[in-house]
């Protein structure tokens, strides 16, 4: 699929999933829009991921199968600065794809252009209809599956299911990822945002999904929440048991010692942290967490080496940096 | 307030919300609608709760403020034989309580006699239209706050609820359930089935109930699902940290070695089981599995004993057949 890519006065620090897209997504990006930086192209800003250019608008896009909204901004709302660019790629005939909580196809405009020009709205954070509760067959996939799991929410879940992906094609596996948050089914272009399914099905929409691709050696969950979570241990744990792994990644970030956002409640320390998730996996799956990834974005390179060390040392399992240092064999090797 | 209850052909072992309402509700059941047993008192068919006549029709109910549909078929349909009741009720200008997953408040003809007469059509499994992501204050309540676990679906998590509540109100204290599925909130005409709530939310609705009662000694919240379920664990788990409790009463049934239908899954070993409950907890509210309540329903006197003993020596607490039993001082004294 070609698709352009909508990421107004945000891109590339405010445009994780334009950022997913060009950097894990299989689709080709033909345009990024960014009317601050137009002129300019993807590999000004960001090194690795495919290149396009940065324009302005609609009219400076190539034919495109789909439009995708690259930002998520804060409540999820729809900015109406926007409207004309997906006006213009609606009346080209093109999809919209978008993980706003703003639903898309209600909009009366966008629904009769959509309808006229014979393109589809896909609201990528609405659960499909007919989800039913776990029947607990997950276990069942032939692939190797692996779901990353986290000490906390932001911790680098989503990229390290995608670094242990392209590892994993790179000695020539046949590897997928599960989306199953907003930015990751962006990427995608299937999934389902665990979070926004009622939590009778959360589990069964996991088991669905990890159920879907096929021929795979390696299969990777991407994870959400964390375990010592206050609010959203119950995502994470529908996750935990729906994907029914056979191994875990713990992804964590160097320094945190408290919830984000929850700061009264302390992360437990390491070593309890992946003991708990073992535990708690075991009556379903029995997966171990094989390896460690550990986001080092705030330190200089010598103190992030010796932080993933000491990360290893405390899971007691093969550890690195996805982004900084990418997967070694010893991590891929542990969780294959 | 005072209510009838309908139970058509299902009272009383199929009419689990109508049981429970005698039982443990505060309202005045003034009937029961059973067209099977018309002529009897739920007395006849259980001792203990309050009494009233069974009746076949709205028409021998005398003045009620509600009707309650106290049965929950499975897939939660309505039958249309209970459709004359329902009208005759609205006509009357009562208000309906239903559990059911069929929402009456969408029934055409109800919502015009509901509109036309006064009444009110109260869906109880709609969860809340404001709800939000957990806040982590839950531990915040005055109160002691006791949430009953369970090694799998069904081992008698609301009835231990209710009974924990009556023997803290023997006692003198001001005691409150908080419900949490169908049948309590259908006892106790308020709560959330926090299973219809979306993940992302489902902390953030048990930790609105938990903050619900006022000037309580103790507050028992209903808990839902098992942490080894395959299926139902995610709703467990943001029960287990929403509701930030000090202690846990562990719920199982005598005998029951697998999960219910998923009979693949075996449960852990009661003494790890406890464990379990205790370690996930801990990173939220720190709660200790302070009383087991075993179910013997199965078993006669002497094995029951025997069975309740050997329970309560696996998970290291005082334990109780709460149904066969009540709740023995020991048992009140160790969640206080």
């Amino acid at each position: 699929m070609q698709v352009a890519v909508l990421a107004h006065e945000s891109f590339p620090d405010r445009a994780k999933t334009a950022v997913g897209l060009l950097r894990y997504g299989d689709h080709e990006v033909r345009a990024v829009l960014d009317r601050t930086s137009a002129g300019t192209r993807v590999t000004d800003h960001i090194p690795d991921g495919q290149d396009a250019p940065i324009v302005a608008s609609m009219e400076a896009v190539p034919d495109v199968d789909a439009l995708v909204i690259g930002i998520a901004p804060i409540g999820g709302e729809f900015d109406e600065s926007w409207r004309p660019d997906v006006r213009a790629a609606l009346e080209r005939g093109s999809d919209i794809l978008s993980g706003l909580h703003y639903y898309l196809a209600d909009d009366e405009e966008f629904a009769a252009l959509a309808e006229a020009h014979g393109g589809e709205l896909v609201d990528l954070r609405k659960p499909p209809a007919d989800l039913a509760v776990a029947e607990g067959t997950a276990g069942g996939v032939d692939a190797t599956v692996v779901t990353t799991v986290g000490t906390d929410c932001s911790t680098g879940k989503m990229t390290t299911a995608y670094e242990l992906r392209d590892a994993a094609r790179e000695r020539g596996l046949d590897a997928a990822v599960v989306p199953t948050g907003q930015t990751g089914v962006a990427i995608e272009g299937w999934g389902i945002v665990v979070d926004r399914v009622i939590s009778d099905y959360a589990a069964g929409a996991v088991e669905r999904l990890v159920e879907t691709p096929v021929g795979m050696d390696l299969v990777v969950v991407e994870g959400q929440g964390a375990l010592a979570h206050p609010a959203y241990s119950g995502v994470t744990t529908s996750i935990l048991h729906g994907s029914a792994p056979d191994a875990l990644v713990m992804c964590h970030e160097a320094g945190r010692e408290v919830v984000h956002g929850y700061e009264s409640f302390e992360l437990p320390p390491l070593a309890d942290y992946a003991d708990l998730y073992e535990r708690v996996a075991a009556p379903v799956s029995g997966a171990s967490v094989a390896a460690g990834a550990l986001n080092t974005r705030a330190l200089d390179d010598d103190a992030a080496a010796d932080a993933v060390a000491a990360y290893g040392d405390a899971i007691g399992a093969p550890a690195t940096d996805p982004v900084r240092d990418g997967i070694p064999d010893d991590v891929l090797d542990a969780i294959l």
